[in-house]
């Protein structure tokens, strides 16, 4: 009977460095532009601490605008620009990495393409920075159908792992352009979390992952998770019910890349007082 | 009964425009450096034109040289000016390509991998236009065992298949290169004539594969069709024997990018003669 951390779980180096950032501006007078993280409790602490979110640039009259870790396209930082606000870029090292390399291949003439998820506010910044002109392929039969082109660019969603990337990339050298690029702009902390929490949940009776419902990364762990056993995705310790550990000898936990440290901990605590019952 | 020729054989692109350009300058005062083409019978027929072929440019005190189709290195352009001697290129312009591929991408420090058989003079000189720095790679156990580097840059000799280059590109993918570079500086040539062949080997009942013994892309045309039905490799009519036809109903002819026309055409007209009896 246990409650077993995954080897890597919680806050990557981009999360961690946004929140230093943001309460490094706790001012009263500092946004962040959307939530700087996906996960509303820490966004609610922030608030707290004098750091509150902003949907548009046009809610501000002056102040600072805080770049949260997702990034954002190049026209943002004109209208802040124009607005005459203070620009301070918490975007995650690694995303910004993504979105200069598309500006690049664009600016090299390669038609880009960035592997990951239409809708995720990442890839959309990585879009922008491609003046736009970037096609996004989030499966394989989407890279299948790709028409060939001269030169292909491809870059890629941070949080996209390794062996999908891989995948991908071999649908799309099939189309024998005769110039590709590939800037494999992976960060290794999602392959890091994901290979823990499949190798945790094949020696556990039951896996909570903790973190945003909004967030990508704890969704995917949470699925790959469930394929191993029985498998919950809670965002706080309120949520663990205390009927799901009848029976259970192993409890496995892990949590997204924007899972703060307290809440793992609450979890933690929590399980192990419903054992000692 | 019948003799079908291949829809695709004989003289690529680079070989008709090479021998071309020797016969431009057949003036008796012309030679090629080494063999033009790796066919013995055209290089002779070349020689009583008046264009004979040295080993070295030692051998040549003035006149004109000329570069043969696989091309050489820069240091051969560099010797022979200080030989005074006159240089016409005759390297096809799919390895030119290949060479100046390789080139830039050591201009931009990446390390240049060249996909192709090691002891072909094509990417003998390829390598040599990497500045002596690529490394080629073989077979696709050469390519596992390819440690990884911060910038891949990948080219390949002309001749190699589309099929042996997507293995090997997707090998050297696995090792996770930050910035992967793939100039497929592939003929089609090549792929036409292997995948022509491969389907008459499989209608017929022999297949005759033409062209010169030292030519790396004959050789391969006589492998692929062995696989799939009696296959002899010939580089002249008068090696062709009576009895490889007796029985036989259908012949298949192929033949290598450096098979001259006149050579096909006798080795047709003998199998008639042959089957008519």
């Amino acid at each position: 009977m246990g409650v077993i951390l995954a080897k890597y779980l919680g806050f990557c180096y981009g999360v961690k460095r946004a929140i230093r950032i943001a309460r490094e501006h706790a001012d009263g007078k500092s946004c962040t532009l959307g939530p700087i993280i996906h996960n509303p409790q820490m966004v609610e602490r922030l608030k707290s601490e004098g750091v509150d979110a902003v949907e548009n640039l046009a809610d501000m009259k002056e102040g600072t605008i805080i770049i949260r870790s997702h990034g954002v396209g190049p026209q943002v930082y004109e209208e802040a620009k124009s607005r005459n606000l203070k620009i301070v870029d918490a975007t995650c090292p690694h995303v910004k990495k993504a979105q200069l390399s598309a500006k690049k291949l664009v600016e090299e003439s390669y038609q880009v393409v960035i592997i990951g998820e239409k809708n995720h506010p990442e890839v959309k910044s990585i879009f922008e920075w491609s003046n736009n002109k970037a096609v996004i392929i989030e499966t394989e039969e989407e890279a299948k159908q790709f028409s060939s082109c001269q030169k292909l660019g491809i870059v890629s969603q941070t949080t996209v792992s390794g062996e999908h990337f891989k995948k991908i990339v071999e649908w799309l050298i099939q189309q024998k352009a005769p110039d590709v690029k590939i800037l494999r702009t992976i960060c290794t902390a999602t392959d890091q979390r994901q290979a823990a929490a499949i190798e945790l949940a094949r020696d556990v009776d039951l896996m909570l992952v903790i973190g945003g419902k909004n967030s990508a990364n704890t969704t995917r762990l949470a699925q790959l998770c469930s394929e191993e056993c029985k498998t919950y995705h809670i965002e706080t310790a309120e949520e663990l019910s205390p009927e799901w550990l009848n029976k259970i000898e192993k409890i496995g936990i892990t949590a997204g890349a924007s899972t703060p440290d307290w809440i793992i901990l609450e979890v933690q605590k929590k399980c192990q007082t419903i054992l000692r019952k």
